[in-house]
């Protein structure tokens, strides 16, 4: 399998979407501000940016792909206009089948029904020699982590407080990571963990 | 008042100490892990472990001081044997008046009814050109944090899932800070965090 990724934006307290997620609020109350250090100081994270957008590949949950439940709607190609950023293959757990998506730039939805297996072992074939990266949401990652799949996940932790949300880490107890690097500016400390042998 | 620090160790999902907290195990379930890095690798971490310790006055809740309730038992020095590491006055908040007690080593426990602004003053007084560092725990830290008291807030991340214990950053929605600093070594990132001007 291929090297496994995640970057999470989180808050101090653990989450990474804040309450209320909806149509006009994907990222929920107080969401956006995890990103702040992306968006409004770019050049001052130009390797972690670039970290991000590398993987080969990339897997989200259908709740991270859009806000809809049950049958398609076919009209929804994603919260990313035309162009993604992720410029690679992307594969979206789902229970409901969908032909692949194609978007400007070399971003592909594909909607796999399989499983996360499924979606790592399809993701490792279109990745080829590069890495995948967990895209999210939360209850993605933490599937993954649970699992045991992800090798690195590299923290990005804004030194805010949002009170509820979407919570990392959970139903985790007892995993444990090496550090091995950190690197922070005002808006965001970058911490990234590397999974132990077992 | 004081410059104002605080140095939790906390884990992954946010808690400064495991759950069932008792006279055994006094940071709970799992809860001794968080500190590895300072008791297995003192001479990597020195400047950190020089920091915390460098405070003119300490407080803590009751809670961390020991484990009883209610009138003090007078045997109860606390957990720290004859010589406790913090050879400076320590502010004990309780609602139960008791002598102070004098330790080997320059720390004496002074108990305080007044509530926390009375503890800090007295604290304050107490470092003269030293800081002040609420030494914990969660409720306690979050008292001072909710008050906008702490000016630097110096996590000490150990990279485990707790599962449950005693929350960091509860019902403190809202609150920011700047990152001014990080470091770290496999077994821990080191983050400090001061305070934003409002």
């Amino acid at each position: 399998m291929a090297y496994l990724t995640s970057d999470p934006g989180i808050s101090l307290d653990g989450f990474i979407a804040g309450p209320a997620q909806s149509l006009e609020n994907p990222l929920g109350d107080g969401g956006e501000d995890l990103h702040r250090w992306m968006f409004e100081q770019p050049e001052e994270h130009t390797a972690e940016r670039e970290a991000i957008t590398s993987a080969g590949a990339y897997i989200m949950g259908r709740n991270m792909f859009g806000p809809s439940r049950g049958e398609w709607d076919l009209d929804w190609t994603g919260w990313w206009g035309e162009d993604p950023p992720y410029h690679a293959p992307v594969f979206v757990l789902t229970h409901h089948e969908r032909e692949p998506v194609e978007m400007k730039g070399g971003t592909t939805f594909h909607f796999v029904t399989g499983g996360p297996e499924e979606a790592l072992r399809l993701a490792t074939e279109a990745a080829g020699e590069g890495t995948v990266s967990i895209a999210g949401g939360a209850s993605t990652i933490n599937q993954y982590l649970r699992a045991g799949y992800i090798d690195e996940l590299r923290l990005h932790v804004a030194p805010i407080v949002l009170g509820s949300g979407e919570a990392l880490f959970r139903d985790l107890k007892g995993l444990s990571f090496e550090v091995v690097a950190s690197r922070s500016t005002p808006m965001v400390a970058h911490v990234t963990l590397r999974r132990t042998a077992d």
